[in-house]
């Protein structure tokens, strides 16, 4: 993918109002599978100082999102159907970062897998792991 | 349950402090049943103008563990252990209001569902429904 | 429906090899819901003597797919995407009853719910929850 | 591993009644992780010739909990409290064989995943995905 080709799935990553408002980036993206990052702030928090599950859940679904609908056909979008999120570990740190990947893709739904992982203090730890199944949508029909 | 005491929930409840970025407010509690409500902006939605399904995981996950906390005995508290939203139908409107209840107590993890409901020119509407497994931990333990 | 309509439905449900030989039985259908029941036998248990999560998985997925079935236009059958199945208490006693309930009928997929519960000395106790994804399907194309 | 260690789990693997019926059998097991084997018969069936969702819920059930129970300590054992599957293609063939790994292990519960193969003509495709919390119980408790 060229570079100026990312830099327009960045910015049509950060249109959807609610991803630009959490703060929620597209670090990279590829045929099936997608990456994300998100600088945690207190806003991002639970009363107790770990990351709400709301948070993980957000980045979870988004980034599943973003990976499946690269497998689309033109005239084509996904949206999500259901969605599940095992809370592993209390998240903690500086930075969240979802990585989803297709784990089937098809013609009605795709079934995608996203793991959310913590980095604190330089160390990586897997925190929360979603599975969503996300319905295909023709365009200009629902 | 007195005004002092849901007006004592009420603050403490907002202390999450994604909760009260986000802007969710608890409208009514009891014994393993909690509603709580959500004035929608436009940075609550997707970029197709719907509400993000993040959101609506979010007042489903901490309107569940509200419920579920009612329920636990002092010492203890609930975290979220894993949960399914099922998005049934686009939300668009005015208004989410979420309503969760205990389906199964118990000592070592509880089972909640919650519904998020959309009000759109007063028609309310089911728009998501979830399940969650809360576990029950004992507080300075984890 | 008939009595006849009703006896051609019972037998249809019992044509799945592993529904007839579980010894799962159709009590009643109707658009969007579906009751079956299943007499507990030894071979339906686990090494502790509750009854396997696989036989109430088995219930809420085949009892799901029937009342989806009652929903869908000619020409179209079912096929689960997802299920996720809450186990909220051990099932132990005579009889296993199931009753799936459409929660969102769609022409892509469709959300149904189904709820196991357990018959022990007359009383009938919720034991296991489930929320299912079906894909409704084209004859003749998969 | 010794021969005679595998030998006597093999046998207590038989000793669920259902998982005998089913004739679902363990292939091998370790810290956390277990695989077990299922020669497919026409009563494993649908009535499309597929492999029922229910058969794939109990493999990937059993499986997860022998994995898990694996890595609990004396005087505890290890009890489903929920799991998801997603069924991604249609399973046909000679054998399924499910491979459950422990994604977190804990005090309270584990998280759990497994994997659904199916064996046809030699190839081996991944045919459902399942995760699972399962409650770690102290034995003579409830």
């Amino acid at each position: 993918m060229s570079e100026t080709d990312l830099a327009a799935l960045r910015e049509r990553f950060q249109r959807a109002p609610f991803i630009a408002d959490l703060g929620l980036e597209l670090d990279s993206i590829g045929l099936g599978e997608c990456v994300t990052v998100l600088e945690l702030q207190p806003r991002h928090l639970q009363q107790n100082g770990v990351v709400h599950a709301g948070v993980q859940a957000t980045l979870a679904d988004h980034t599943a999102g973003a990976a499946a609908s690269m497998l689309v056909a033109d005239g084509f979008y996904v949206m999500t159907a259901e969605f599940k999120i095992s809370l592993l570990r209390s998240a903690q740190g500086e930075r969240l970062i979802c990585q989803a990947k297709v784990l089937k893709p098809g013609k009605q739904f795709s079934f995608v897998e996203a793991e959310v992982f913590c980095i604190s203090a330089g160390t990586k730890r897997l925190v929360a792991k979603a599975s969503a199944t996300l319905a295909i949508i023709a365009a200009g029909r629902e």
